[in-house]
């Protein structure tokens, strides 16, 4: 593992996320707790950095959507490439780290759960993934002890601690390397805890973990 | 646009894939004829090209799965940027096109259908999206008048044509652009004819295009 991640956002291809990944989260949305991650992805026309709103070019975010949800995680950078890697030796595959935001169209996803559609429409379009700068690994000495918090217009919604999470970081990365090959600056979203609440256009979204980084990003829409 | 895309598997940043696009397949699988297109991915660690078979680490194809479906499909290879972008010029993004086989573990697909989940884990595996070289758009004057077949075996198993497609390759692009941006060297799916059928380790997958492009595919477990 050698260099700069800092072009994550530019250089990756992929974002691997987890569902239900906190237990008072999985209960808030009246989700069974899973007994293996759930994974689903985001392609990388989803990123956004700071500067940027997230938004699409219509009225709905995305189009046909009326309830956008917030979802602060923590995002794991790869560091290189990890096909079926064991638990014992996931972290050697971290590169670092990255607060992340997976925007989701909590109602087009309702929609597509009740269907037994994919998840996609939900959960990968543009602006759905908001990130912070990279985070480099020696930043967090353990990632299951860091909060991970999530206001909106100053009122905070999420307060959580990756201690909660119930599959760990170690774990996720071999299940996930078991079907689907990481590669360098791909990342891996980590669940969110719960809070989980809708944004509106105006709204301004803030997230933070511990003291090491902060983000902030406004909701827009536009005709 | 300009250049050269033969090198999209290598460039290229997402699989966007359409279901359900032929009525005649959507009907073998017991699925309603869709209303609007049914959206999901594979990542670019999906590829593989001709001499690489068809595989993951395991004894199953994916982890998991014990019915690995060949599903046949003519790909749209994106040319340039694509945001919102209106039918009547959808063309204009086209750079050429690929003949791909959309690898679904149709049991695992199952599972996730009845339960809500996402369909990653029946879609987005490595291996899932084995693909033959990039063809220019000229060699395809009407990509709604072109025979796709696929053999396991030498066994006719899928024969289809474009022109049954449900959504046709510009209202494809049009609709996926209002979601999801392109970007030159993404790939779209089409969707696949009827006759998709379990394959196990050892057959051979062959599929064409008219009598433009042929590819073959070995499927082969490991432990
Ligand atoms: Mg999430
Ligand atoms: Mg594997
Ligand atoms: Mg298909």
């Amino acid at each position: 593992m050698s260099g700069n991640y800092s072009r994550f956002v530019e250089l990756g291809r992929k974002i691997v996320a987890v569902g239900r990944n906190y237990r008072d989260h999985a209960a808030e949305l009246g989700n069974a707790i899973p007994d293996k991650p759930l994974i689903f992805m985001k392609p990388a026309t989803a990123y956004i950095t700071e500067g940027s709103p997230i938004k699409t070019h219509f009225n709905q975010i995305p189009k046909g959507c009326t309830s956008l949800h917030h979802e602060i995680e923590l995002g794991i950078v790869i560091g290189k490439k990890a096909t079926d890697i064991t638990e014992a030796n996931a972290m050697d595959y971290v590169a670092g780290y990255v607060l992340a935001l997976d925007m989701t169209a909590r109602d087009l996803q309702n929609i597509a759960k009740q269907k037994g559609h994919p998840w996609e429409m939900a959960k990968s379009f543009d602006t759905s993934c908001p990130v912070s700068a990279f985070i480099p690994k020696s930043s967090i000495p353990d990632p299951h002890n860091v909060n991970v918090w999530c206001k909106v217009n100053g009122n905070m919604k999420q307060d959580g601690n990756t201690k909660d999470m119930i599959f760990t970081v170690p774990y996720l990365l071999s299940y996930i390397s078991q079907f689907f090959t990481l590669e360098p600056n791909d990342i891996v979203l980590t669940g969110t805890p719960a809070g989980v609440s809708a944004v509106k256009s105006g709204d301004v979204i803030q997230g933070g973990l511990d003291q090491l980084i902060k983000i902030e990003f406004r909701v827009e829409s536009s005709n």
